[in-house]
């Protein structure tokens, strides 16, 4: 694939918030045109989940375009939960076409205006229809995810908990986060209920927020040296293992092979921890650790902040907030501060490749990415 | 851009079905893998306007994927009305990017379940917020610009029901038209109004239906020379004319740039005609005829089946049907057949160069797709 670069970065403040969808996305539009003069962006990618339930709005790309008063081509592109990182790869893919030189992604959702069960109602609706038919809802099959991991791995209920309590460490250290509050041990132990064993701390909140990245051919910091994308079938029970999401494995090996890298190449990473026992599963899938010792791995410190490989150093899902369409972008947004060494109070030293993980539905639809500092 | 060619096509039948959307899928898919091996295929671009509201159904690209038995990543793509040629052009961008040799592109809709109201409100979501707020709705709008341009250029009633009269012609030679009869000019200016001056028969109708297309990067028989995508204000009150789409104006030329041909050079066209007054202004936009010119071309039967420029070969939007999500896909399938010399009925003798040209929302964001046939 030609060569592809990152020229510029911005986000909105995750959170509960006031502003509208269009206005989120141009509040990380003006952060992430720092770099480029708009009259150079020649297309605009927008990803999105379900603007349609949740704003009551449809023809969203062109909604964006105007608010961005960017009067060009725009695509709307939707994945379910890797919305975010679907945007980009599209973006990406249009650029080494040589279609465009220079177009903008950006990524976000408003969900934090509905009562939460009709936010629950829409989200269940990217899972299987055969299994949501019998009520399954995204807390429930990722609980069952869990429960089937703690009992043949052992894993500690403690353990899950340090998970959120990384995230939220790391969050407390992120200006944009939607929880920027360090939370004990004790108080994510007790919290409350969801779905056996999943508590509330275990559980990415519902969030308002955006994202935007410009992509360029044109030579810039940070290069865009893998794109990975895999998929798995609709329905969990279709599957041959709940503990490992092959989805996640297809596309790190797609990445890694068009990277020329390996997973000990990776200096930090940004996971789709959705719910804390995802957060162990996608290291095991992207190479980091085998199978079964992620959360011994997490115990040890090795995914902190000062360990050996920083795992969600914006404070992932869990902390920074999950706006569903835009989480994807916003892990590459971290990815890009990681590498240019913006990332202020949780700048991982001398970080030179960074990768992000997302999860598309049940794990069906699923994107890595690599990004190199350009040299 | 590197060479993309097509090397299948397939459609549903459109028209009232009772399948579900992704049987449709299904359907066309089937059509489009007679001369590639399935296992080919890297990817599917899936494209549907509002599957969420139309059939209470999020994930779409993961849903239909399973449904094909196509274990690969899937990207869903929307930009209103014209979702089926986006898909299109976002699965050449992947191909010529080099990322993928060989992809899926399929779009549909399911949508005649619904009672016509809740239609009509789903589709009106895609107009301009601020305009709908008004109570604007999709005919209203196009009424509005039928009255503009009678007015102006002196365009008859009668001229306008020629166009439908044509669509309905060509429409009975389509075994996978909507409708597939003639209908007298009596008919059609006697039909109900809708809104003024628009009858039903001004109007394309509410159709279930898909289209599928494989594109590659190996050469086959027809080529992609020609992608163009426009955009204009989301807003009608903002533009400087109602008379003439810009968005499609500039597509066209970025298409005809990138194929380095003229509009003289296309030999047959679908265009995006969900209102009979489309029609003419697309054909004037294309460059096929001159501004106010596009009437009096009609009714000298230039672009009848056999005229020198055939346009709408397939019945159009009006008699082929508008499954609005796929209906830009189907134009493109038309071409191709054309182009093979597989159009029966409604072949065009010795067409080598076809073009498709597809309206997002009240044209604010346009394709124009060129197709010939490969050297």
């Amino acid at each position: 694939m030609a060569k592809v670069y990152l020229t510029g970065c911005g986000m909105s403040r995750f959170g509960k918030r006031e502003e509208s969808l269009p206005d989120l996305i141009f509040e990380a539009f003006q952060g992430a045109q720092e770099n480029v003069n708009s009259e150079y962006i020649e297309a605009v990618f927008v990803g999105s989940m379900n603007p349609e339930e949740f704003i009551d709005c449809a023809n969203i790309s062109a909604v964006i375009a105007d608010r961005l008063n960017l009067e060009v081509p725009s695509f709307r592109i939707e994945t379910a939960s890797s919305t975010g990182a679907a945007v980009f790869h599209a973006a990406a893919q249009a650029v080494a076409s040589g279609h465009y030189e220079t177009v903008l992604a950006v990524a976000g959702e408003k969900m934090t205006h509905l009562p939460t069960p009709k936010v629950t109602q829409i989200l269940s609706k990217v899972l299987s229809p055969e299994e949501r038919r019998y009520g399954a809802t995204m807390p429930a099959l990722a609980a069952m995810v869990t429960q089937g991991y703690m009992h043949k791995f052992s894993l500690e209920r403690e353990t899950l908990a340090l998970v959120a309590q990384k995230s939220h460490h790391n969050g407390s250290l992120n200006p944009y986060a939607h929880f920027q509050k360090e939370v004990s041990l004790e108080k994510i132990l007790n919290s409350r209920m969801v779905s056996d064993p999943l508590r509330v701390y275990d559980c990415a909140p519902i969030s308002d927020g955006a994202a935007a990245v410009v992509l360029t051919s044109k030579k810039s910091d940070i290069r865009v040296v893998g794109l990975g994308h895999g998929a798995d079938t609709l329905s969990l029970h279709n599957r041959h293992s709940l503990l490992e999401f092959e989805a996640t494995q297809r596309a790190a090996q797609m990445a890694y092979d068009e990277a020329i890298l390996n997973p000990g190449d990776v200096d930090v990473a940004e996971v789709h921890d959705a719910f804390t026992i995802f957060e162990i599963i996608d290291t095991e899938d992207l190479g980091f650790f085998k199978q079964g010792e992620g959360g011994e791995a997490l115990k040890q410190g090795k995914t902190s902040l000062d360990g050996d490989l920083p795992i969600n150093t914006s404070g992932g899902h869990k902390a920074r907030g999950h706006p569903v369409g835009a989480s994807g972008l916003a892990q590459i947004v971290e990815i890009y501060w990681q590498l240019t060494g913006e990332a202020q109070k949780r700048q991982v030293d001398g970080a030179r490749v960074g990768l992000a993980q997302s999860i598309g539905g049940l794990a069906n639809n699923n994107f890595v990415t690599l990004l190199e500092v350009s040299s």
